[in-house]
């Protein structure tokens, strides 16, 4: 029935389609043409209603789904980042991918348009949360947590102007390390740039420099420079830029759209011009006009004791003092990092993520009053974290795999079962079930019969290192024959000693294969 | 300035609150009421929007945090769920927590209205997944997949009504396996089976079984019983309460709410006692009403095949042909099999989770026609998966954590290192730094001065299995002191073989505690 009525509304659709062209091809009345316009949409709508849907198919705009290879590339990269976080002791925890709307509000600045908030179906206003950050803060005040290091990887959304071949889009990993709690000063601060160093190295994307600065450093800059308490926030975006353009686009940002004087703003361009080491920091705690301000001299020292736990930490080659450094985030109060490859400047620079800069692929620092936000008495508890920019590194990986034109392996199957006659599937799933239950990953065709060549080139093609193989024979005389793919050498193995001699074969080919790799 | 028009304003309302109070309890004219209440809901108003904010501090309705304690158990489920899927040589792939509204219209009969959408914000109209298989049929559609076997963990969205306490949420995981491809009858769907066996044996929740039934053999005993065609679902559906709910009500439901006839109804419960495993489907194969059903018998003839299968795999002892096994989902097309735990029968009984039905920790089937749902030529993928009842799964590891007392670590830390004296923290830092090099667990306080025995506490407290000692006389005579927490042993190691020395301890301390925990 419900065939028929549509069969009629199509002809019927493509009727009135052809009324309309005619019309329009006429010039005809205008009033005539609406009214068929409206007609042909009415019958679409009905059609829309009753028949079949034709799907649109496509992930939501900034979204993508991630094919095996793509995840097995994540999984490795997960790894090495979550094994890194466990060497250091932390804990992981959970939150919703919603927040109460309100819970967001008023924390990202002008960002807050990119939040996408959940439709009103009766009950909370909700919306996704936007970074792993505020979530975290909620998370303590709520739970009464005073003291925490823990990693949390999960998905936040942004309503952002994707760019996906540039690796931005709207659903993406976060991947992030804080150490929340009233602690000595610099150490918690340091372990989040020894962390930053130890996965960078992991990962093998070449070298980098995690550049440092202080918030109040910063603000005492500015103050010396003669920029208004008010306009402090405004400035320091305008510094932020200075990673992605030339001083002289700062500098008449400072002065046409910020309103600062030219004064103030070439003074300003002399100071983010210092990069350097512990050197640096003597030098400018004798700086006349900076020891003025209270707040650039404990930064100043603050800066210094990081510089002297980062030399113990043996990781100084890999950190640069930056005085240009700001980073976007309003809720900074202490030292700030970032880590930006070197090697990669340019790819990077045609990218520019926000939030980790351009060509940055880690970045953080301290925030002690987020937490105090959602307390009801403001007790504050102060905090310093890291992002691991993982979208990017996902993307360099997936780049270098490519390159490489070495096929990932998306399965780690070590054995492939395979019958040598047909009519012998339930001798193939006791083989099966005799290496699963051994806890020997096996694979089989879900084929009644097959073709011994077909069954081995699947071998080849997806990297499986080992065909088991059972016929008439082997039943006959209690052996299973084990076929390394790679060398073609077999060997008739007793049925009680297969899944010993499995791991014997996997461990030799495993050794044979770093040993040829140059590993 | 805000703070002092804040004051004011809380002033007012507090004013304004004590006459609303008065009038009230003047019993006061009405409309007098109405009008002062206006003005104090107006002030309120006021106060919300130019005051700082007072958070509400929850989570969304239906959501929780997970705390580390959670993760840790999380984890370890997950774990030997995902090492089981890898033996049997499954690849991952991940979706977008929402999908295009229409994606997921049409898909799930009376539960769509559960389904959350996202507020308009311009662009296109998105609702979050509400479970994983609508997804991955998208998926196989879009990217032209004929043959995948995947599995997929991940969260999905219910608007439904929330029973926490009884593991009932919004925003829940599933844990989906799936094999699509175009095979040979029931070798999929018997690995299916094997798997849920696998992963309810590993996880020690006690005795469980597996009931198994047929899509077709549901269609062909419900027209034997003369139940019209189009009534077939809706009759489905309520067989499936039988899990839930005695014969006699469900028969209510058929005859009064249904519209069946009672002759039918009764004629459905003789069929729907039936259990048992080869013989009963045997016997049904000379049953003289079903046999005149095409579909009955091809089903019937593919349980005995899957049953002959799960012979071969061992877990025959774990399968009960169930012919009063329904399940919800309209979309299934042949087998379809549930886990049920039966040592847990009352506590499940108490839950009645949907989905996965009362007691159920896993479930699913096959459905060979919703991939072409999604074709615009309607090609068909065949599928055949199942869902792990994952929620349920930690419910039940979690109270058992919970009922032995035991702490559980949230950490894996190895080594904890402690100053002597005073003054150390560059030397401790140093050999953290050492000790991370060389991939051991590590932690330290970050305090900068620290006491000995509060430093000894807290590892006991926290199941640190060994202390790094570093003192004045240690750095002189180029030693660390390796302590066991347990035991209280300590000895004096040279630097050098300080990391293959903590190796040894950590090997034996495992070593000890599985021979004395008596596994």
């Amino acid at each position: 029935m419900a065939n028929v009525d549509k069969k009629t509304l199509e002809e019927q659709i493509k009727i009135q389609g052809e009324i309309v062209r005619k019309l329009k091809a006429e010039k005809a009345d205008k009033d005539k043409v609406t009214e068929e316009v409206n007609k042909l949409l009415e019958l679409k709508k009905q059609h829309g209603d009753n028949g079949p849907k034709k799907f649109v198919l496509k992930t939501p705009k900034g979204t993508r789904d991630f094919t095996p290879e793509q995840m097995a590339i994540r999984e490795g990269v997960f790894d090495k980042i979550i094994s890194c976080f466990k060497r250091h002791g932390a804990e992981t925890i959970d939150t919703p991918v919603f927040e109460l709307k309100e819970t967001l509000t008023g924390k990202y600045g002008e960002d807050s348009k990119l939040i996408y908030d959940l439709a009103d179906q009766g009950g909370e206003l909700l919306s996704l949360r936007y970074d792993l950050t505020v979530p975290f803060a909620r998370y303590l005040a709520m739970n009464k947590v005073s003291n925490i290091k823990r990693y949390h990887i999960a998905k936040v959304y942004r309503r952002d102007n994707p760019a996906m071949n540039r690796g931005r889009f709207r659903e993406f990993y976060q991947c992030d390390f804080d150490i929340a709690g009233q602690y000595d000063p610099m150490l918690p601060d340091a372990e989040c740039i020894k962390i930053v160093v130890e996965i960078l190295s992991s990962l093998d994307i070449g070298d980098f420099v995690i550049k440092v600065n202080h918030r109040k450093l910063l603000d005492g800059m500015f103050a010396v420079c003669g920029v208004p308490d008010d306009k402090f926030r405004a400035i320091c975006s305008t510094v932020d830029k200075l990673d992605k353009t030339f001083w002289d686009d700062v500098r008449d940002e400072m002065i046409n759209e910020k309103g600062l004087d030219s004064e103030a703003a070439d003074m300003i361009g002399e100071y983010v011009q210092f990069k350097g080491g512990l050197d640096l920091v003597n030098e400018l705690l004798k700086d006349k006009n900076l020891t003025t301000k209270k707040n650039a001299v404990e930064a100043l020292e603050e800066i210094k004791l990081l510089l002297t736990y980062c030399e113990a930490y043996n990781v100084s080659d890999k950190v640069c003092f930056d005085m240009s450094l700001a980073r976007g985030l309003d809720y900074y109060t202490g030292v700030i990092y970032e880590a930006v490859l070197t090697a990669h400047s340019h790819q990077a620079s045609a990218s520019g993520e926000e939030n980790v800069g351009v060509g940055s692929v880690a970045g953080g620092g301290r925030y002690d009053g987020l937490v105090g936000m959602f307390d009801s008495k403001g007790k504050k508890v102060p905090c310093v974290g890291v992002s691991i920019g993982i979208e990017r590194l996902f993307s360099i990986m997936e780049a270098k795999a490519l390159a490489a034109a070495k096929k990932v392996r998306t399965t780690e199957t070590e054995v492939y079962v395979i019958a040598a006659q047909k009519g012998m599937v339930e001798e193939r799933l006791k083989l099966c079930n005799a290496l699963w239950d051994a806890d020997v990953k096996t694979e089989q065709s879900y084929k009644k019969n097959t073709k011994m060549l077909s069954e081995f080139q699947y071998c080849e093609q997806n990297g499986i290192p080992l065909a088991a193989i059972i016929g008439q024979s082997e039943i006959e005389t209690g052996v299973v024959k084990l076929k390394i793919i790679g060398s073609r050498e077999e060997r008739d193995v007793p049925r009680s000693d297969i899944v010993q001699e499995i791991r014997n074969m996997l461990a030799s080919l495993k050794i044979g294969k770093e040993s040829t790799s140059g590993n």
